[in-house]
């Protein structure tokens, strides 16, 4: 397969590399081609091929795309909180210079399945109490409300036959790193890295506040998956299925885990990020699951996962 | 005030213009600019200034808005048929254009209000027992999902401050006129013309099939109540209500009010229209009712405002 990844020095595009260029490597890879706009991130490999640059330069985009990719998977973004800063920027980057991506990669290869992450964010705060694959989608920020832009974008160029395209609804990924990248959700990741490293740390939300959490291995397991699907699901937008926690919960399996303490965490709840961020009623997608995507199981099972991973990290370092 | 109308020669802006400059005038009018593609439609009044050309063209869109606007009325688009033969077209006409001028009308007049004509189209054929304001918009066309677009980033504009947006999502309009514009649901309108001319037809659904009709008078009230709401509705985009009815039930009206035979009417129907634009459910739309948003009542009194309307348009050709 000719593969190409947008995104790629992300923490979920070295995450989606390693596992594509690891020793049971999942996909027939012929060659693939990794762009950021900062390509920090290279792995040495005879079928990687680096490009970094910006999505809204036509040149990069045609390389990117060049004789036809079986699979586009689009993970680039201005994050959440610069997008709030600069809207116009956010728009050209994450809207327009997406759309333009999509169309030239099926004017290069009619068909090529495109998937592109896309977020929770663009659900807006979740209302009612229980939120389902037909929940209204309305999102309260400039991120989100892009990203739902793209997922209709993309929805209809897929009813027209120019690609076969899924958008993914990423929940909160743990644990992303410790450098800040302007997500306001980096705090639910801060839980796993002091949790695992014993230290006292701050949670700017309440005990209570609940969250819908995705180990970034099992968000790797669900890439790979779409990228192989035997069926495309009744949705070509999709909310994936997450593991719903109390904050406490989180803490609760992370101090078994780890032997550390609990008591660790102190609590100096924010109203805007406990609304914004931490007042999830469960969640149900059935759609998502029928395409055999899954979430981590349990709360326990996320944070061994998560835990696993950052000993990895610590012993690559 | 000062207003801007795009589209002010569809059949929508022609009877929003008529009424905006009547004589009992709902809005202090100090300046009202009309643009249209082809600006066919230029009505005799000191106050008003026509611009003819493409809301692609920059020099066109800074006419519009030079000096601040009070109010933007929103209407033009390639219609639902032609978008869907040249989908990039459509895009950079309902899309792009649309919100270069949102934007540029904010910069000259932060906190401009805005009413975008969106459409029933954004919903998608609906499904489920009854249509409410928490319906998933799963658009079907392309015409559909750039309202979607467009409405998602208006909101987004109206949550930053920069205007104060509104879509309303328009259900099927009638009477359009019979010349054919690109839009697929046509058919609606040539009921309420073949009846009042007393003339025999051919409908593309069956009896049963069920359609949301608002007449042109109706939505016009609707548009002038928009430019003087005294609150913001719950929601920035919201589905207007409208008359759910029967084409049997309609063409009866019909058949009563003008007194022609409803056997004028013979059914051909053709499943791909069925399914778009004759299986409606009940529509339940408590956000814009709660804002002062109304249907025609009936369908009674439906079937009356139209002939009204078809009998002046008769008596001023």
């Amino acid at each position: 397969m000719k593969i190409a990844i947008t995104g790629a020095a992300g923490f979920l595009g070295r995450a989606l590399c390693a596992r594509l260029l690891g020793r049971q490597a999942p996909l027939p890879i012929e060659e693939l081609r990794l762009t950021d706009l900062n390509l920090s991130y290279r792995p040495e490999h005879p079928r990687v091929r680096s490009f970094a640059g910006d999505l809204r330069d036509p040149a990069l985009r045609a390389d990117l795309v060049s004789g036809g990719l079986d699979l586009l998977i689009h993970l680039a973004a201005l994050p959440s909180g610069a997008s709030e800063g600069e809207p116009g920027m956010a728009k050209a980057v994450n809207l327009d210079a997406a759309i333009a991506l999509f169309t030239e990669a099926a004017a290069a290869r009619p068909g090529v399945r495109v998937v592109h992450a896309s977020s929770i964010a663009a659900l807006g705060p979740p209302q009612g109490p229980v939120v389902t694959d037909d929940a209204p989608l309305r999102p309260t920020l400039t991120y989100g409300a892009l990203k739902v832009m793209l997922e209709t974008w993309l929805t209809d160029m897929t009813r027209r036959g120019d690609v076969r395209g899924l958008s993914l609804r990423l929940p909160g990924l743990v644990a992303r790193p410790l450098v800040r990248t302007g997500q306001a959700s980096a705090f639910l990741s801060d839980i796993f890295h002091h949790m695992h490293a014993g230290e006292p740390f701050t949670v700017p939300v309440s005990p209570d506040g609940t969250t819908w959490l995705m180990s970034v291995q099992r968000c790797v397991d669900n890439f790979v998956h779409a990228a192989t699907l035997p069926a495309e699901p009744a949705l070509a937008a999709i909310t994936l299925p997450a593991v719903h926690t109390s904050v406490r919960a989180l803490v609760s399996a992370l101090a078994e885990a780890t032997g550390h303490l609990a008591s660790l965490a102190s609590y100096a709840p924010d109203p805007r990020l406990q609304a914004v961020f931490a007042s999830y009623p469960p969640l149900n997608t059935p759609v998502a699951e029928a395409a055999g995507f899954r979430d981590d199981g349990s709360v326990q099972s996320l944070a061994g996962r998560v835990l696993r991973q950052l000993r990895n990290e610590a012993a690559a370092d």
